[in-house]
């Protein structure tokens, strides 16, 4: 059977049976498996056991890995769910898929504003309602649906498929890292291409493929003036407050337009050549949507591919805080004694977080030194995540173009995140692949708000994209 | 009787008193008045019971003012303590001094540190310890006990006496305020002078009058980016951050030296004339031990003089914290919302709060004019006091310094404070007469610390100096 006559009868199959993929997704969605809740977590184990044994009618293998325990805040420690981890087919004249999602969700409740009961997956006007539905419950469904597909049909599978599914990614992805590097010589070693099947598209309507994700350095900033916090009537205007000097440099690192003020920071920015400026020029993207998606009055740049490129491609410098000043309401006329300042910097491409460190512990330095204050000031990368990168036109992205130009008749856009998904870049290194980022769910489906929804016509078309791009990847 | 005869009977009554008056402090510390303590009511309400009684012994006219009921944070209401109004003398032919001291304390534990029972004082190298012995249980007994003196020995008093006592000092002096305004042309009418019992000398050893007092504008810096807290990946590097603007203007307010960069804020300073100069001169002041105290490092000052000028006649600006960031340990990514800078500036004479005002919206408004961000800013004036001088060459502070010469044998520094004892203006305004600030406590007895100590030595001269300080009073 021509290429072309499979979709169709996989397309086919799939309409026919969309009552039941539904059904499916509320099964699915009625397990409230929220991985920030302790309390929950015998729900977050039985959503586990769900989708075991929804592989296992399917004859995928499931090996069930313990990632150990989770410390909670309270000292007490609780087991950490196990990781699917899915073997579907291995025939060795065959591509090998590994894809990843998750099976644990926010937490949600009605009283948090919902219009439906959020673990009730309730449709309303061709859309789904319900905590998980598009966050990643029905994405990780939707590949399992189309390996059912096959089977009803009698159709080989195109490709081996290997699944990673956690059930902590709400919560800091708690053993995964460990587990993948564990796996790298093993259960990783045979994988030829990895999807990560956790993202959004840029838009409403338009699909994209996500090709790049921004990195984190994030920044403690130290500073200590007394040994107790003091009173602004009996000290102030006498000695060297920290906070004077912990704002005086904080104000010193990014200015009104966004652009970050550490001397060389943006030297190992790789230069806007004309080929990936290109990129941008096709890009459907609403700045009026942005900007009230995001409640903001306007944006820093006006020009569309700028918005996009200081999202993606540029470093930005945020001031998340201060701890240790005060914070409360009212008026305290206190001199804090020892304050933090919070600050990050996402980077990009070829920022080294090494260097960034540097350049930072230099600022600060230059800046105390004009500063001529006794006070003891230290600076502290207090995390660092790699940004990550793909190359658009990878055969894997080629292959996932065109299953997207098939079922939806236009070229999806190509895009990046401005955040971090660290395990994108573990998936990479430990299976030395390529590494794509395919969404199916839109930009409004509010993944971590109230009323998160997936569109029955994204849920039904994302099918068909993973069915062809499957297809795809066999022809190469 | 001559005067030095008198003051030398006097002396000796109250030398050979001094286990009477240890006893008496004791009696009054064991009573835990916490005002801050809504549980601890009754106990503040017994030490009002157990003074009033004492003064009535003496023969002194108490009267119980009730100041209304005090609003506790989950909404339940509890009755203030009854401020005492005592009357002692009428005599149209003397001098009225009116004596402002208080009957609460701060709160206290054995388990804080202390080296005693808090509520039980004891007596350790010539220093009474526990809480409210210098603050101001320990003065304010102390013009009783003169009162008693006077009358053991058949001596007539040289004034006439009222007092104003309350006991919610530590928690605001709720309603202190509106029953002095109300007794304005009643209790208050025939007042000549007012004497504050209620600080500490500038040093351990050497006595001061304080005739000044720095007064605060306290400012809520706001700033509004967006509906929502953002996340820095998705957003950062394309919008107005509010923290990026609120940084920025806080770092644009005091410069590293303490000098407050808003554009004509000192025109109002009194200029420093050669004759305040002199008054720096003899003022004993030990930097050294300012610093340790404080736990600082150095002063931004090098010279003594400059030193006190800058905690006492120059304003100053502190940063507090800011309300709405990150305050947390640990790393959140966020764009806060909607922050609020909170800071002060300490004012001087001559300045007015309603120029102080002006002149930071000027600057505000100023700097978000070159910022050009669309963020919504504004700053209020959350709260604004007065400052606070008097002439320490009026004629009650010269019969201050002449009863400190006459029982310490050298002339009290006079000096300032840096904060602000709102209740000192009020007497004021309502008297329309001269207000002394007469410390009998040292700077180290600890008045809000653990140990909290009050020496006998200082207990005992105390007595002897408000002895002295009536006669001359009276010859006035």
């Amino acid at each position: 059977m021509s290429s072309d006559d499979l979709n169709k009868r996989i397309a086919k199959y799939l309409d026919d049976h969309q009552k039941d993929y539904i059904q499916r997704l509320s099964d699915a969605v009625s397990i409230p498996s929220v991985s920030a809740w302790p309390e929950h977590r015998p729900e977050v184990v039985r959503m586990v056991e769900w989708t075991k044994s929804f592989m296992e009618t399917l004859g995928i293998t499931v090996e069930l890995a313990d990632v150990g325990e989770q410390k909670l805040s309270d000292g007490t420690k609780l087991k950490l769910p196990n990781v699917i981890l899915g073997t579907y087919g291995n025939d060795t004249a065959k591509k090998t898929v590994m894809i990843y999602g998750h099976l644990d969700v926010q937490p949600a409740q009605l009283s948090d504003g919902w219009d439906s009961e959020p673990f009730v997956l309730t449709e309303r006007d061709g859309k789904l309602y319900g905590r998980g539905s598009t966050d990643d419950k029905g994405p990780v469904i939707s590949w399992l649906n189309v390996i059912e597909a096959y089977q009803k049909l009698n159709e080989p599978f195109p490709v081996n498929v290997k699944f990673v599914l956690e059930s902590m990614e709400e919560y800091g992805s708690d053993g995964l890292e460990d587990l993948l590097k564990s796996l790298k010589n093993t259960f990783l070693s045979g994988v030829d291409y990895v999807v990560i099947s956790d993202s959004y598209w840029l838009g409403k309507t338009k699909p994209c493929l996500q090709y790049g994700l921004r990195g984190i350095c994030y920044f403690f900033l130290d500073v200590e003036c007394s040994t107790k916090d003091l009173h602004s009537g009996c000290f102030g205007g006498t000695i060297h407050e920290a906070m004077t000097d912990l704002i005086a440099i904080m104000g010193t690192l990014v200015d009104n337009k966004g652009h970050i003020l550490i001397d060389r920071l943006y030297d190992e920015v790789v230069p806007l050549t004309l080929e990936e400026e290109e990129l941008y020029k096709p890009i459907t993207f609403d700045t009026a949507a942005y900007c009230s998606e995001a409640g903001v009055q306007s944006t820093i740049q006006s020009e569309k591919d700028q918005i996009l490129m200081h999202r993606w491609r540029y470093p930005s410098l945020s001031l998340h805080g201060i701890q240790g000043a005060f914070d409360g309401c009212g008026c305290k006329t206190v001199i804090p004694r020892h304050v933090i300042g919070k600050f990050s910097i996402r980077i990009v491409p070829n920022m080294k977080i090494s260097t960034v460190e540097k350049l930072v512990e230099n600022h600060v330095q230059t800046i105390m030194k004009e500063r001529n204050s006794p006070n003891k000031v230290s600076v502290k990368l207090e995390h660092g995540g790699d940004y990550w990168i793909a190359d658009p036109n990878n055969p894997q992205y080629v292959a996932a173009r065109k299953a997207t130009v098939a079922v939806h008749g236009i070229e999806p856009d190509l895009t990046r995140e401005g955040g971090s998904i660290p395990i994108t870049l573990t998936f990479q290194e430990q299976t030395g692949k390529n590494v794509l980022l395919l969404p199916i769910g839109a930009s409004d489906d509010g993944a971590h708000s109230q009323n998160e929804k997936f569109d029955i016509s994204n849920y039904m078309n994302g099918m068909k994209v993973m069915s062809v791009y499957f297809q795809e990847l066999a022809k190469l």
